[in-house]
């Protein structure tokens, strides 16, 4: 029989007593925001658990990591603590440990429906760096920017390709986004400017980063993993239009700056451990610093709908898995740290858009509509690219035995550009 | 008679009273730090003036901005506070006022010898963006990398061109920087793998955000100089070998990413007002919302020196001017938000590299050796690319009628890589 908690869990929620993803919420519009694990369809107020004494291990107990309007204290504490915290949660929310289930003023202080809660940005993000790590995406925007001979650029197999992003940016999911304006391509003498043409979705996940590690000392890729606390799923939008034109020779810029979507709930690498599968083979074999002695990567089914204005329903664009990355997130970390840059707790390590081989598990429209030559229809419309109005959600979960270890939604609306 | 202090000041300052420029430093080893004024050898303790109760303007004579760890609260406030705290701390420092030259025991307290402080980060960095506007230099790269066909690419005339930076390794003026360690190019059929073969400084200077604006609300340029408060010198270290096996598609990262260095202090555009001078004509003329009612750049005159280890002084290997910059300080402010991208203060808006036309005026080794094919001399000796040991020096400063408005100095010195 499964662990069982004490409060009701569909057998379809993303949130059972496996999970116990942990996020940031304020309980009412004006409340001061604090740390929350998700169980069902309540937030469980982590603030109120310390207040009350109920963390008795010997590092979270001594700790006011959870009386902070944001995670990243606990998520420099590392593992040890982490692994402490989960198992204290395991235990106080499980069916058969009575003292929240049967302390109904405590429950009613810690338990709070989810409904009634707004979700903030669980993390202050110092730096935010996006890779590059699916081959299907890197081979299918090669062939269409570059053309079908040398798809994929030499040194791609061996490094996990990355650019820095913008950490001002990024919001959670729920808010809208208004369409960026900018510089694209010339059809004449001179650059087009205005609202996008090309806006577009990336389905990506991405690594929160626990300990940090000092300026000029690299992780070793081996001990990478104790450097993650866990996962987010993340929309990185895109203004291919405008990255078209300014993307040579620095990379990205304000194709991609104006803003970047998480969804709100972290599922820890602990929560997803059981959901660990074998990363694809490399070939050639990565160089030492990447090489490691256990390479894997997640079985996480995750999909992107898109509903119109007006419409009542999302209609799925794509289905993709985060296992068919190339490079694994303890080889991007690694490869990050190489030349001694010093990461954060708190620090967003992106996936890059997550293409499986199939046309119907492409991550963005860019290549689900082969930038925009074959639109995708959506309930009696087509897309070749996103409308004003357009609300685009990101969904992910694993497959348990009996339940689900999901990461909730990551979505967003397309507001018109300001005149 | 120009305006004149009762602290001493050598006419050769880089800090009279004409300059004032703001940095956070660190009395003792183990104090904390707090927000300082250059004047002379000295530093103004403004924690110290704060609390005295000395700043009595409207703004900042309400504000705690002074009795903070850094200056992200007096950024936020704007033009109007920043007038006021200069205007009342020139006051403050005049030959003629009394309220401090003659209080001896707050005197004590205020001014703190110069090389008896330690200094910090000025600020808190959200996010850094680094530039590409100096035409020379995007010339001189072009030629290197591509050839002298298309040195510079068909949008570099149309936009600022710039990168995300990486604002965990930026450190301070004064802090050792250990060689980085990547792949380079193969010469075989593997990428190289080790220490950096091509270590290289760049003359920057960067810009230091004040109020932010919202996302999705663009910076109008003719409004742009009151985002910023004022500029530091930067070398935004780089290493060639690496940058050259990363960067396409997606730009430079982990040979840019090992570290960046600052001068300590913040010299405001009030204080450079003095020596604004025309930016370069602009053929093609910008787009509209890059099209400034006044376009200006600053005179200020830039010197790299390399101390190689165990030498007694440094060699100046170049010689710039701020004034060489294509594209302004505001355009570049402006293009970064038209997207909509939010700028929050303390962020740091780098130039890019400052290369004039000639060559003794290049602002980096990459180009002063031509990609290390005509190396530098230096007191005896030649550089290619730095050396372990090497100190690199950039300073700064603009001629006023008998004093100087400077900005100190930016240094660092290369440590070996770690086995
Ligand atoms: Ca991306
Ligand atoms: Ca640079
Ligand atoms: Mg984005
Ligand atoms: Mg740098
Ligand atoms: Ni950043």
């Amino acid at each position: 029989m499964a662990l069982q908690s004490f409060v009701e869990v569909h057998p379809d929620s993303h949130f059972p007593i496996q999970n116990l993803p942990y996020g940031v919420f304020r309980p009412g519009p004006s409340a001061e925001a604090r740390p929350g694990v998700a169980i069902g369809d309540y937030v469980l107020d982590l603030s109120v658990v310390q207040s009350a004494g109920l963390f008795d291990g010997p590092i979270v107990g001594k700790s006011d990591c959870f009386l902070q309007p944001n995670l990243n204290k606990f998520l420099g504490m590392g593992r040890p603590a982490w692994k402490e915290a989960r198992s204290t949660l395991q235990k106080l929310l499980s069916s058969t440990e009575p003292t929240l289930r049967d302390n109904a003023s405590l429950r009613e202080k810690a338990l709070v429906p989810m409904n009634k809660v707004e979700m903030c940005l669980p993390m202050v993000i110092g730096d935010y760096s996006d890779f590059f790590s699916s081959m299907h995406h890197a081979k299918n925007c090669g062939n269409i920017f570059r053309g079908p001979e040398t798809p994929i650029g030499a040194n791609w197999f061996h490094l996990p390709i990355a650019y820095h992003g913008r950490a001002s940016s990024i919001v959670i999911s729920g808010t809208d986004l208004i369409r960026p304006k900018g510089q694209a391509p010339p059809t004449g003498s001179s650059p087009y400017f205005g609202p996008s043409r090309k806006l577009d979705f990336e389905l990506e996940m991405a690594a929160i980063v626990g300990p940090g590690n000092e300026l000029g000392k690299p992780v070793d890729v081996n001990e990478a993993a104790d450097h993650i606390f866990g996962l987010v799923i993340m929309n990185d939008w895109s203004a291919r239009d405008i990255q078209a034109w300014e993307y040579v020779p620095l990379g990205p810029f304000l194709g991609k700056s104006f803003g970047t979507t998480l969804s709100p709930w972290i599922v820890t690498l602990d929560a997803l451990e059981p959901f660990a599968c074998d990363a694809p083979k490399q070939d050639p074999p990565p160089l030492p610093y990447l090489a490691e002695k256990i390479s894997k990567n997640y079985d996480i089914s995750l999909e992107v709908g898109i509903k119109p204005a007006g419409h009542k329903n999302s209609c799925i664009v794509t289905r993709s898995n985060l296992k068919h990355l190339y490079w694994t997130l303890t080889q991007q970390l690694a490869h990050h740290t190489i030349n001694g840059c010093n990461l954060r707790p708190g620090d967003l390590l992106g996936t890059g858009t997550i293409s499986g081989p199939e046309p119907e598990s492409f991550g963005c429209l860019l290549e689900l509509t082969w930038n925009g030559q074959k639109p995708v229809s959506l309930d009696g419309t087509t897309r070749g690219f996103l409308e004003d109005g357009d609300e685009v959600t990101i969904t992910g979960h694993c497959k348990g035995n009996g339940y689900k270890v999901g990461f909730g939604a990551c979505s967003g609306k397309i507001l018109p550009s300001s005149p």
